[in-house]
């Protein structure tokens, strides 16, 4: 006998949780649809020379390696053939790349799927998990107006999760480094500035500021002061978002480029009907040091600072220059789903769900089963998802099953209600009981099911 | 510079492509989901001495191995710690017994993932794939109404995927070694028979006789005639399935079992209302031989039976003997979505969908931006499906990326529409322009959706 059990690193639910969970995965679809993105999906496994066309570094050491039998038999030199992939931006590449002559330029795609990461094991960290991707690339250019409609899909992705308030923040990479060209910050040094700033949260001001001013650094009290005072500004409101961005002063010409770019994405935005809560600057954010060019997002739960970033991305030159000539800029934005359902549970922001099973045809003797069958038919055209009972049990207990496995309603039908042509429903989560004509059922429990979604009980 | 390319023996589709699978994917879970079929996730990564729990083997040949380059440089002796699941009935078999006390019998429940194998890469075959999973889990016991109940749903699902006529086809086990039994052909042998019957489709009838003849079966040619006469039996309708199983003659008590059982599966199906159609007996279908122990179903497209059984399954004795003490007896079926699609994508009985784009709000000039913006998000926020066209271009530019992005309506207003309050509509289906009050845009592309959708179009 093996004992059952999972690797260390992976999320598996129960049914209700999954349920839970799949309501998540299916708003953020229908979200990222109403938006116009398309789908794509792509292997689990990519060729290993393709996957890994940046030589050494922290990814490499986290990815998975594939191997068949016979190749593991076989051994030999160099990396195995196949490698799991770690994020859905290099296979986007790769697919970008490949197909680039059947895509449609600017091409918008989402793709939710799971990816794998070698990563210690520890709690919440996770080494397969779901990401929720949009990118939209264009040949040549993409408008920055593309910059603005992002934030607008997630706002609405986040709205109608319905996890509480949030904030989409914003930077931008011009801004900053033209701001650190003004101060004397040059090439290199301000990836280094930059990757001291990003950890003032953790290490606290104090300590980024004795880096800063120590050996390798050697800045001045006074450009300390100023990147500590640039790296707090957070705007509340779209008008202090704007103020704030004039108050910087001038500065040099990426820095105004920067800064113009920031107004035209936080004008669209507003013009998109985002609410302007849902946004603000926040001029500390860097993100992925040497790969994002222009604007970057990251989301925040507003309650739930402690959780981190749910949702970042940002605008980078070129998505794919390892596979082609062409030149593909894009802009793009991820949700972490399997760390975000996994401290929402953990916050009590999500809950087990009710069954995806709407109604439970009971069955009391043998004698009722061609009934009971038929009538779940009948409901099953309607629209509404059956279980039947095969096998007669005491009432009782399949009310207790239909409770347990979160079932709403029971029917039943003894020979009393038979000789009415009516069914009797059990609405257990009411706690009440009622009888209606069996022609009725359907609609009666379709108007019920409906009321309960759009009205008290949607977030539930 | 890498060509960017993905591994043999994966389906990576284009976008419309990937809406065509995708809306077979709804169908098929909206489809479990009505018949009170609950979802479960496992990870694509189980491990391997989990996974492995028969050693040796056909299957072990075919299964990839994970590691991770830290465990791939120490390298060490026997199986890598992780595996990739090759079906979806050895990780529910680990589930149900992982979770046993947090699980309601019978357990039923739906699982689409992919699964893989390392198949010889050949036209056809796949060494990722998707499965869509349903199987009922019993404790100690399983009614057989069950056995009736799969047929149903799998009915349900085919006739709204609407590829053209199907038949599920049933036997039983037990009705097949209980007829060998009479036969005087018992044990070990009833296997090996079996396998040589399998094969008929295959060798053709003269090759079969003459290897059941020769040596190693030496059965007498009386004996096949019999085992000839009873695989070639196919019924066509309810009342010849229950004629040709009486034609059958008294046998052994095993015999009786598996007909008194196929009986009552037949009455169960025709209770539910599946039309008589889409069932019959085929006594030939062995499937699984060594792990099926009631019914076994194979489903064929009545056009295409080159394409073989799409849809297969049938009762099994206990689920997760390696994993639990406990008897679990089950009953499940699987649809190979990924080689189905494949194959009716050949056989040009699926097309590349229509765009999940509804509508293109088109630009003419940056004037138009705001108006653009908001009246794309109305749309949205009505139900509809919209991409903006962001940057202006030439309208009939716009008109033609529509066409090629299988965009059923372009939205336009130009000075004139917007002095008047309407906007003008493009249907590039119909070929049609049309204007419509603004206010009104949202209701009459929705009517003209779900008109297409319920009417001539349903099947596109």
């Amino acid at each position: 006998m093996i004992k059952p059990r999972t690797p260390a690193g992976v999320m598996e639910l129960l049914p209700r949780d999954q349920i839970a969970f799949q309501r998540m995965l299916d708003i953020i679809r229908q979200t990222f649809e109403r938006f116009g993105f398309l789908p794509v999906e792509t292997p689990v496994m990519e060729l290993s020379e393709v996957l890994l066309t940046k030589s050494g570094g922290e990814t490499e050491r986290q990815v998975y390696f594939v191997q068949s039998t016979g190749a593991l038999e076989k051994g030999g030199e160099g990396l195995p053939e196949l490698a799991l992939r770690f994020d859905l931006t290099v296979p986007l590449a790769r697919y970008v790349a490949e197909h680039e002559h059947d895509l449609v330029f600017p091409f918008r795609r989402y793709q939710m799927q799971r990816v794998y990461r070698g990563e210690r094991a520890q709690r919440g960290r996770f080494r397969e998990f779901y990401q929720c991707d949009i990118d939209v690339i264009g040949k040549d250019t993409l408008s920055i107006r593309f910059d603005a409609e992002l934030p607008a899909v997630i706002a609405s992705v986040f709205e109608r999760l319905a996890i509480g308030e949030f904030t989409i923040q914003l930077n931008h990479r011009k801004l900053l480094r033209g701001y650190f060209e003004g101060l004397g910050i040059a090439g290199e040094q301000q990836l280094l500035v930059l990757r001291e700033l990003d950890k003032l949260d953790k290490r606290g001001a104090a300590a980024v500021r004795e880096t800063l001013a120590g050996e390798g650094f050697g800045l001045s009290s006074d450009v300390i002061d100023r990147l500590m005072a640039f790296s707090q500004i957070r705007s509340h409101g779209h008008a202090d978002a704007l103020a704030k961005l004039d108050a910087l002063g001038p500065g040099t010409a990426l820095f105004e480029e920067g800064r113009a770019e920031l107004r035209t994405i936080l004008e669209q935005i507003r013009a998109l009907g985002v609410p302007e809560s849902r946004y603000a600057l926040n001029l500390s954010i860097a993100r992925g040091l040497d790969y994002y060019t222009g604007v970057v997002y990251e989301t925040t739960l507003n309650a739930w600072p402690q959780i981190g970033s749910i949702c970042s991305g940002g605008r980078y030159d070129n998505l794919a220059g390892h596979y082609t000539k062409s030149k593909l800029p894009g802009v793009g934005i991820s949700i972490g789903l399997t760390r975000l359902f996994y401290q929402l549970r953990e916050a009590g922001l999500v809950h087990t769900a009710e069954s995806t099973v709407d109604v439970l045809v009971a069955l009391l003797d043998d004698a009722g089963l061609a009934h009971a069958l038929a009538l779940s038919q009948r409901l099953r055209a309607s629209g509404l998802n059956v279980e039947t009972q095969l096998e007669p049990r005491k009432l009782k207990k399949q009310l207790e099953y239909a409770d347990k496995a979160g079932i709403r309603f029971v029917v039943l039908r003894g020979e009393d209600e038979a000789a009415r042509g009516v069914v009797a429903v059990k609405d257990l989560r009411r706690g009440e009981q009622f009888e209606v004509a069996e022609a009725e059922l359907a609609a009666t429990l379709l108007v019920e099911r409906e009321q309960w979604r759009t009205g008290a009980g949607a977030s539930a």
